[in-house]
């Protein structure tokens, strides 16, 4: 796991720097710059744009290129967390061991602070150093990873399927879209960006498809076994409210085997790029082992 | 009159067709889809998509072709309208004579069907049909118009306003983000799409700057004048709410008197567009002597 250790290290105060200066470039009231930068600072692993960068790094190119499609990515991911810690939504007040972004600046500022990100994403794409057809591509990709099709669609699957029991297929499409949609954004873009063969873009495409649905398998399994502190949100929530998940589902060891079988696809998927994939095999393995 | 009110009969039909197809052919939950259109079918003048096909006009071009841009700034301007609408924001439970979005979908639902259209309204001008460049000069523009240099900016503004009074020069810069930005985009982005020359696409901006602050102007005025009936709203609201408002700061006269400077002003400003511009200055006259 050297090399990934090494890569998030390098990569993880760059990304942090790009999102700062799109915030502290825009020339709107300072209340809401703040609060956008503070749910942006609020942390998490930001998987999503080390994996922009490191599908990049397949490609030998400069990675640093992919840096506004990580920052983006990583904006669009945190509107939707702001969103969803609203009171009419999750109704979270702390989120990575913070107070949640309502909890700061109220919930009016919230919902302002989510849209304004929502939109600023495209932009920071349409202004990136690329070709305008590449740009136009990521900018259809992302608007339809993000919204009614994507992730937003999904949250409302999810809403749906808290009032009853989803069946495994079921809870697949809700997380396909719901925590899917951007992490197959995440991979995909760099493939755009780099302008890809069509196998190699398809290889990634299902590789983002079997870490997509690891990646959430692994949140339901850490709200069982991991701590409070560990997880920086309230742990044992999902057996409480007796939600749909993989383990609900499976059992736990059922849960633990389809996470398994995720990430041994996702490492098959990329025998189909030729390339060294040194990085998003140790990626696959950071996902499903992480404790956080 | 008659050429604009034969312009707005052709085109609303057309536009509100449009908006429908965007969203028929999306994939998402049938839900969320439905919350969507349900605030876009809640009618209103349609005053930004037709200033889209208005100027679009004046290039002698197929008007057809700014249906897309026409679209995206409706649903634009619909996303803004249900999240104002929130409890935790402007709490109103009707909108033009309609429950609002969250009185019949739920506040969780209005949320992220506001999401989902400021997400879509991208998506959609990255897939019309024109130069990669243009459409990547236009997700430009409307990013930096929507967002917190825009119309979220203003809000920010306009709810900071609401704790203290604002001078003349504060309620301008409040409305030229919050209602100016998106009139904005509506009247540039067609002397975008139609490659018009500097000059004119000049002319139109400072057109579009006029008619942006008459609006508001007349909407500040209409809150007195005019009939909760005619409104489709609470008239009077904002006496209550002892707002900064024109006429609170200029008296109802002044207020009157300024809105016939702005008149004046947009009118000049198109003496600069070497084209047939009745259309335009029919629509000035139109947004000025608007009872609701």
């Amino acid at each position: 796991m050297q090399q990934l250790q090494q890569f998030i290290a390098t990569y993880v105060p760059q990304i942090e720097e790009h999102m700062r200066g799109e915030i502290s470039r825009l020339q709107g009231p300072e209340s809401i710059k703040e609060s956008m930068q503070y749910s942006l600072d609020a942390g998490g692993k930001r998987v999503r744009p080390l994996y922009v960068l490191a599908v990049l790094s397949l490609f030998e190119q400069d990675v640093t290129k992919g840096l506004p499609i990580a920052s983006a990515i990583e904006m669009m991911h945190t509107y939707s967390l702001i969103h969803d810690d609203l009171p009419c939504m999750d109704n979270d007040d702390f989120r990575r061991g913070k107070p949640t972004n309502h909890k700061v600046y109220g919930e009016d500022v919230a919902v302002l602070a989510g849209d304004a990100l929502n939109s600023l994403c495209f932009g920071i794409i349409a202004r990136m150093d690329a070709p305008a057809q590449v740009k136009i591509d990521l900018i259809t990709l992302l608007s339809d990873t993000a919204g009614a099709e994507g992730m937003v669609g999904g949250q409302v699957l999810d809403m749906e399927g808290e009032k009853r029991s989803l069946n495994l297929q079921e809870l697949e499409r809700v997380h396909v879209n719901k925590t899917g949609a951007l992490l197959r954004f995440s991979i995909e873009s760099s493939a755009i960006l780099a302008q890809a063969d069509e196998q190699t873009r398809q290889a990634l495409v299902n590789y983002a498809h079997h870490i997509g649905l690891a990646f959430q398998i692994q949140d339901d399994i850490l709200d069982i076994e991991g701590t409070t502190e560990q997880l920086g949100k309230t742990a044992g929530k999902d057996v409480v409210s007796e939600k749909s998940t993989y383990p609900a589902l499976l059992t736990l060891q059922g849960a633990k085997e389809k996470l398994n079988d995720h990430f041994e696809q996702a490492i098959a998927a990329l025998q189909h790029v030729s390339a060294d994939t040194t990085l998003l095999q140790q990626f696959a393995a950071y996902i499903v082992k992480r404790t956080n």
